[in-house]
């Protein structure tokens, strides 16, 4: 009897006015969401107190699920200078959860995560959250695509991974997705 | 026999190949030096390091020494936005540390940390180490002027604290921040 090695992977899209996060597991081959949801920041009076809730809460994830890896969706360039500090902040308090508890952080461009969930860097975030449920096996329409593009950022790195160290066969996106999915055609 | 309150202001200058720091004890109207500091992080490799040099010191120096308050220099305007990211990256760590330990975070412009230091919110980083030196009755000159930077920072916390009510930060959120502060936009 073997045991197939787990995986754990959190995804944050960190935002000032809304952060997405999605868990997932792989096990072998299999990816499936641990869990996923959204925090909303718009209510909260206060910058400092945004950053508070989204470094408590990416701690809180880190503490009850154990992840080995810390996906983040990390936009580099943004309409000013004024909305990349806020921004650079709230990934910095996200990052900063996963560096207190010593979890590798990895970064990946909006651009990069589309590209290798659908196979098109331009996709629309419907898109993503559509191949997002397909690659992921579930129904039900999160109420914010952030969780999606949290999830997206987690299998993003998955997928990298696994090229990486040439384990399994390698996902470029949706065309060989759906060359050696025929089925899931509709 | 009575016993003056003591309270203590950690002052940073967060900054992605420089953090400067320095802490500063308030007994009556008396401050005097607790420790300064800078750190280097031109010479680590990686960004994420970077960060966690940051946040471990910044949260060193929380346990050790308590401060009442966390006073950070920010500026809010740079050359471009990748800059702005890394910035708002270094700024949401070292806050970060300040939120973990629900340390109170009140942040100054460069400007207004010169006006209040000098009285002239255009002056140079040498008047402004030369008048915390005054200030606080220390003579050797730092090896490198952040340290005074985040000395500055800690006394603007505590003349603005003194000036206004004595207690609560000086702005409740982004926009009120923005609204008295509009030499901050950019």
């Amino acid at each position: 009897m073997s045991t197939l090695p787990e995986r754990i992977i959190l995804g944050i899209d960190p935002g000032t006015n809304i952060m997405g996060y999605g868990l997932i597991r792989i096990q072998g081959s299999t990816m499936t969401v641990v869990t996923l949801g959204v925090l909303h920041l718009q209510k909260l009076d206060g910058h400092a107190l945004k950053l508070k809730r989204i470094f408590e809460k990416t701690l809180a994830l880190i503490d009850e699920y154990h992840p080995d890896d810390l996906a983040i969706e990390a936009p580099f360039f943004g309409k000013n200078v004024q909305s990349m500090l806020k921004l650079g902040r709230a990934q910095g308090v996200a990052m900063a959860a996963g560096l207190y508890r010593t979890i590798p952080i990895f970064e990946y461009s909006p651009k990069k995560i589309k590209q290798s969930i659908t196979g098109n860097g331009n996709a629309s975030k419907e898109q993503v959250s559509a191949m997002v449920q397909t690659l992921l096996n579930f129904k039900e329409a999160p109420e914010y695509l952030d969780a999606t593009d949290a999830l997206a950022a987690a299998i993003c790195h998955y997928f990298q991974n696994r090229k990486e160290t040439g384990k399994g066969p390698s996902h470029t996106g949706w065309k060989s997705f759906l060359a050696s999915n025929p089925d899931r055609i509709v």
